[in-house]
């Protein structure tokens, strides 16, 4: 695409707490422009995106970012707290501006605290340069975004994850497709002293009703911002083919169910090919934990064109798939591979390999997560403002480990002891342009016998999925099975229970990144690293990112 | 007092979000160190304080207040976001650092946004110097901090009153005496999702308890921080003796009822006199407002040292007075005098008269509380950095009214129309040195026949109070029966429905001080006025009050 081409796409985002029933349970949501989800941003490959977002909350600090846009040459506008800026202050504007250097299905949300929970998200789409086609055929194009959603506050939530006794946020009470769910009111027994709190006839809370037009291709980019729920995503009659992964094209699968993790995005295609006088339910169940009984699926009705799109189809919703059969979802995981015609192969080996046991441990009488027994905290200074100004105080200089010492005799299925678990902000400082492996190694839970799916996304980077695999990862056997012939590139992946999952990056894209697991409670509670690569190619910092208010142009003195 | 005895009084403060039980029902109450109220802090007249303030709040910014000490000196210390500094951000830490300069009863609290109402509030206990002595005797010193108490977090309160259609606060769901209360769990008719978020067993509400010496006399250090209420407080079987207010000392006066508004502070004096074998009631009611309905009494107990601490009067509560008759609480405005002997003349004659006419308003269809046709909105950026560095374009740099245009055919007993109200962020720049009359005048609120008591709170100064009247201030006549002999200083003061309060005060501190209703709701609703004074005369700003975490030492470039 030639540059000349490329457009500036501008948005002005107001962000601020209403009131809303997105479940039909009253409560305060994050909401940009009056929305939540937010506006979705369209726009094409090459093109610059300018969002100018003022905080407009009552008391809370805002970031945002921009999931799995890589930041090439801006890092500055990650949208990590902590990480590449200060937060945004009540009253303050911030401007993000990047460009959108491939095609795909995209996403942004909060990332401050748990902050993404309360409502702060929506879609991105971009499209290929002109002239250039995709490899697949559809007639039109929908954006999904799926969540779970909790009625107490984002606060709440985090201040019982960091208490002793340890308050853990529990199941969502519902699951949202499209920013609609259905909490039954009449759970809560009856009314608490606000008796409008919930209300299921509020049109807040009516279905999202998808109409297609018979005999046409949807392509439906289907993407999850759950706090915590791994999903599966059915649309009842119709058979879905997977043909994108995280903007990747797949090697199309097809599929009952799509499994789809927090912080992934996929596209698929469906065929409007079914009886046209009847509705369809669409539907999201959680998997990989056991919460039927305390979440409802999510529902929505595909309506074929004419058809009134308010009534509500005639059987009841499909069933979810078997919570607990994890079989299918890591056989989902194997199956995508990189589309032929569109394969980048990798670097046929790495300079670097990091193995990443992940552990559930108590420290100081904290529950916490921790890789190699660290657990993540960050420092309230950005470490790309500290990096490039040598603030040598604000972060712990020391490396942090590889591997875990004994990760040879460390065994997978029994609950930690991990008396030796510490919290700390030390950073991983990659080479530059090194190519870096890392193993995700699962393990057990503080609970005996319980080990659970989880998803880790990469900022700043695509990487290349090597392999999955169920135990304990084997460096001398398990490297010789990658695949290295049509690995699909992702930036979110799942590791599933006592398995393992492996991953080859290029450390090319100077800049600070975070690479956490996408639960909200999890990288709350210390699910994280930091990778740092190239910073003396960090072009000059924007004072924006630096301070607060009118003091954000001040220098250092 | 020799400067040579001053002592530096150091704290260090942790901020954070718990959950608490302060009237039986859990939620998020903001503590330091653990605490709610917070510690208290003694010091001695002359004493520097030094609170090094960490906020380790989840995502909300935080400032603190230090009620009625004038900060001469140190205008950045006072604590207000907006006014006075930038928020210290979660993660950050800020250091308050100020002189006491009288001695007396004073408090501490939030001040941003809405935050006081969460919870972070507590006294200051200013002993006199060495050698010098209370004009009154008394064997035992205590403070007891009174407050109402909201279910709804402040967020959720702030966004109800800034949405259309308006959402009111409504009545505290308790009255809480020092820290305590009691709200009816079964008002929740069932339990909620949450089956321990009420239960009035926890010890967390049991009653405050103050037990006595018989035969010894008291000062009780009685203080209101309510977001709301106007407060009687009484103590069953005892009579009360004002003889402070404000920090001032006041011609002793005999009260069965303390009437006591948010932001003031009395010392009382009690003799423990009464049957020693038995308990009697602390008791607080709500005057002003009807909410006898919807808030209990605040109940605490008196117990005469040796019983059992744990036993509960033996009578029902003493009733309060009744709550629509405003007489003994304007009597009690009006007998409140400087004690012989303690008296300061204010000058004989103002350099300015300022009017505020205090109404109730809807702009741009939001409810609105103004001062002359002006709903004061803060900027972001505090006036006090904008003063010193000018920048102008920060705020509105033309000055708002000394008084309503038409004031003199203003009929204060109808519903303002108030068609031409607007909102502004612009200041009052008084003359250094200058002697200033305020006159606030009462009306009529959007209600037919509705006008409320309201205190205001003026930062930096004591102030005399004049006179209060009831009906509309008469320029002419009015200011003739003005106390210029023996009235007393205050910071606080109370309008009276329908009436209006003269105060004169000498703007000789340098700085930007506040001068705001001290009711939360309507200070949020743009109850308030700003007034700066010898501005070139305010040393060098501390950086620490620039920006925020490392950019703080920032210079302008």
């Amino acid at each position: 695409m030639a540059l000349a081409e490329a457009r500036v796409r501008r948005y002005k985002w107001d962000v601020k707490y209403e009131f809303k029933s997105p479940d039909c349970y009253k409560k305060l949501v994050i909401t940009i422009n009056g929305r939540s989800p937010g506006p979705s941003i369209l726009a094409q490959q090459g093109d610059t995106v300018v969002v100018e977002v003022t905080n407009g909350l009552v008391t809370e600090n805002l970031a945002i970012h921009w999931h799995v846009i890589r930041q090439i040459g801006s890092p500055w506008s990650d949208g990590i707290e902590g990480v590449t800026q200060y937060p945004i202050l009540p009253g303050d504007t911030f401007t993000y501006r990047f460009v959108i250097d491939r095609p795909g299905t995209y996403l942004y949300h909060a990332h401050y605290r748990m902050q993404r929970d309360a409502g702060l998200y929506g879609s991105i789409r971009v499209s290929l340069p002109d002239g250039v086609a995709e490899p697949f055929a559809y007639d039109y194009d929908k954006s999904i975004v799926l969540n779970d959603w909790y009625h107490k506050s984002t606060d709440e939530q985090a201040v019982g994850l960091s208490s002793i006794p340890f308050v853990w946020v529990e199941e969502p009470q519902s699951l949202l497709i499209q920013g609609k769910g259905k909490f039954k009111c009449s759970k809560l027994a009856s009314p608490t002293l606000d008796p409008a709190a919930c209300n299921a006839t509020n049109p807040e809370c009516s279905p999202y009703i998808l109409t297609v037009i018979p005999g046409k291709t949807y392509r439906l980019r289907i993407s999850s911002v759950t706090a915590l729920s791994a999903l599966s995503f059915q649309i009842e009659g119709h058979k879905m083919t997977i043909v994108e992964a995280d903007g990747h094209y797949v090697e199309p699968i097809e599929a009952q169910h799509l499994f789809i993790y927090s912080g992934e995005t996929y596209s698929v295609l469906i065929k409007i090919d079914q009886e046209p006088s009847r509705y369809y339910w669409i539907t999201t169940n959680v998997v990989g934990r056991n919460d039927a009984a305390t979440t409802p699926p999510g529902l929505a009705v595909l309506n074929y064109y004419p058809n009134h799109p308010k009534w509500v189809p005639p059987t009841d919703p499909p069933a979810g798939p078997i919570w607990n059969d994890v079989a299918p979802r890591l056989a989902q995981s194997l199956a995508i591979k990189a589309r032929q015609g569109y394969v980048r192969t990798p670097p046929h080996k790495s300079d670097k390999v990091i193995v990443f046991l992940n552990t559930q441990n108590k420290i100081n009488g904290y529950f916490r997560w921790s890789v190699n027994n660290v657990s993540f905290t960050l420092p309230h200074t950005p470490y790309l403002i500290a990096l490039k100004d040598n603030l040598h105080h604000v972060f712990d200089q020391r490396p942090p480990p590889d591997s875990l010492q004994d990760f040879t005799n460390y065994d997978i299925y029994r609950v930690a002891n991990n008396t030796n678990a510490t919290s700390s902000n030390a950073i991983y400082r990659l080479k530059f342009n090194a190519t870096v492996d890392i193993i995700l190694q699962n393990a057990n839970t503080m609970t005996v016998n319980n080990s659970e799916t989880h998803p880790w996304h990469l900022h700043g980077h695509n990487f290349w999925v090597l392999g999955y695999g169920m135990g304990k990862f084997e460096a001398n056997n398990d490297p010789k099975k990658y695949n290295l012939a049509n690995p699909i590139m992702k930036n979110t992946v799942p590791v599933h229970p006592y398995g393992w999952t492996a991953l080859r990056f290029v450390a090319d894209n100077p800049g600070v990144w975070l690479f956490h697991r996408h639960i909200e409670s999890h990288l709350y509670m210390g699910m994280a690293v930091v990778f740092e690569e190239g910073i003396n190619r960090v072009g000059k910092l924007p004072m924006e990112i630096m301070g607060c208010g009118e003091t954000k142009g001040f220098k250092r003195p």
